[in-house]
């Protein structure tokens, strides 16, 4: 039995026999061939009633040696878990249930490969990211400020960077996305269709507009690279937390910020549901998952989950208490400087168009 | 014959016998003995003049395996040579020169148990770093600013780290360093002679003072981290570089700038020194090696080797060229706004006392 943690997609494809379950093709895997994703991938149906792979062909796809190792997928891990059983009771020996494609996906990137830039914007202290993939130079970027797009691009630029993604972790009431902006500028530089586009992402709790809408469990690939989307609502309904392949870096937006949280009085914010966010989708990661926070206003960089469990002021509270501190901290007054021109802004990726 | 590239120094000390050459314990590895610094090391002199071992138990001491890994090294490289030469004519079959201190323990380092947290000052876009050993918790702070003493010293606290030594890359002209008032806190907390007291570090040739005095070559040792120091002079007579490990990340101060350097027309600055240093010490790097600078001033953390021989508007030019430039933008005047309360109080750890 091969362990699932730190092979590379390539490795797999060479140990394993790889069976894609279920073949709705779905747009929640950014348009991609889900069972594509991971390489030689077989693809059959299977029907969980019968408990049988209803293609009818699925024993000589895969290797006449019953004791090869296999790995089922699918897209949320439940077909593959009956699946697997079913190869076993035909005699397959080595039969594992990868789960569904996020896990499976991110099981077998390592960090050796990617790139990390982190940006900062100081008069509103926000950080936005680049994610790189070392080997396509497929890159994302997160949470960009419409002022220092220029100075996004001329990173991506110097790292030679092909950009996919413009993700943001949810509507911002204190800056203006730099997403639309961004779009506009390197999608109008060639009309050659044969350039990929950059597309923007946001989650579909946000009630933005995006060229892509994500919600918990789907994935965002670029290169060898993968981050899952966990919903994280609390700061608004609609925040998404990004995971970067083994959970090695979380990047949390404001629902976990250094020391802090990010506040609750306003764009339907609730203190009950980010507590809940954090506690059951970034303090359950591991203690060494570095936070990459949406904002720092000490000039502190990042932190990791371990730090926040033991040190953040508010975060280490019990559920009341919490709740008690946010809304006396909090009471809907003295809003963002920029939160009028920025709300209806950031619901158009930043107002310019898509 | 064993790599001596990414082995842990406890694996080292269990696949071959260490041979350290020549007993003199010299100030520059931080005091530590020398030839301690890789377990179980065998330490014996050598007369290169005669090609011998002067201690005479030599033979005793080594395993009577004589197919046993056997890796000699010295301060220098030197001696280290000429012993491995003298082990393979004594008829061990597997010896390597494992040349100097700063190599032997570089090379036996990873980053795996290395924790980097960049730290902002906002008024002078000076970044400071704690580099921390994760298993000991020893860290070191570099390029502390004397205004965010205090948040340095809470994220301190937060890792659980124990403060070894403070770094300053060369004597900085635009603001204070925090040498001093944190030596000043952190020592007078407690007189408890068993606690360590924290140390500051400089380059001999900064003529600054400080605790410890390094020039190139020298290694600064936290848990099983070692940072090496590279003479890399130009912006200031005594500005010096500290590489991680195996050169994995460089703190380069104001040496290299993220697409340009330090000005050099004042503080005995020389663009022609500043230009060898770079393409001798730093463009010599791997391409993957991150660069850590001492300032940024538009919001960027960090960038590689390889993004700024190809990108740095100034140090992609040849020598001559970057000599009339640095020379017509930089015309000593239009000095940093605190030069004339930095300098004198950084020649002292920040004016405080040591």
């Amino acid at each position: 039995m091969i362990a699932l943690t730190f092979v590379s997609k390539s490795q797999l494809a060479q140990v394993v026999i790889p069976v894609f379950i279920d073949d709705r093709l779905h747009d929640y895997v950014m348009k991609a061939k889900t069972y594509d994703l991971v390489p030689n991938s077989i693809h059959s149906k299977f029907d969980v009633d019968t408990s049988e792979f209803t293609d009818g062909n699925i024993e000589q796809q895969l290797s006449s040696d019953k004791n090869a190792a296999i790995v089922t997928y699918c897209y949320r891990g439940r077909r593959a878990q009956f699946a697997a059983n079913r190869l076993k009771a035909m005699g397959y020996t080595d039969v594992v249930n990868g789960k569904n494609v996020a896990y499976i996906m991110s099981s077998l990137c390592q960090d050796d490969n990617v790139l990390i830039r982190q940006l900062y914007e100081k008069e509103s202290s926000t950080y936005s990211y680049i994610v790189m993939d070392k080997a396509s130079r497929e890159a994302v970027l997160i949470d960009p400020v419409v002022e220092t797009v220029e100075r996004d691009m001329e990173v991506l630029n110097g790292l030679n960077a092909k950009l996919l993604y413009v993700l943001n972790t949810h509507v911002h009431a204190d800056h203006v996305t730099g997403s639309g902006k961004l779009k506009q500028i390197l999608n109008s530089r060639n009309d050659d269709s044969n350039i990929v586009k950059v597309q923007s992402v946001i989650s579909k709790a946000s009630g933005a507009e995006a060229d892509i809408f994500v919600s918990n469990g789907d994935t965002v690939n670029f290169g060898e690279q993968v981050l899952t989307v966990k919903n994280t609502p609390g700061h608004t309904p609609g925040c998404v937390t990004y995971l970067l392949n083994n959970n090695s870096h979380a990047f949390c937006g404001d629902t976990v910020l250094i020391g802090g949280c990010g506040r609750t009085d306003f764009q339907g914010g609730d203190p009950n549901t980010l507590y809940d966010s954090v506690m059951n989708n970034i303090f359950s990661l591991p203690d060494e998952t570095i936070l990459y926070p949406g904002h720092d206003y000490k000039g502190r960089t990042c932190t990791t989950v371990g730090e926040e469990k033991l040190n953040n002021e508010r975060l280490t509270k019990s559920k009341e208490e919490f709740f008690d501190l946010m809304v006396k901290r909090f009471d809907g007054s003295s809003y963002p400087k920029k939160i009028d021109s920025s709300l209806p802004a950031n619901m158009k990726c930043g107002v310019y168009e898509l």
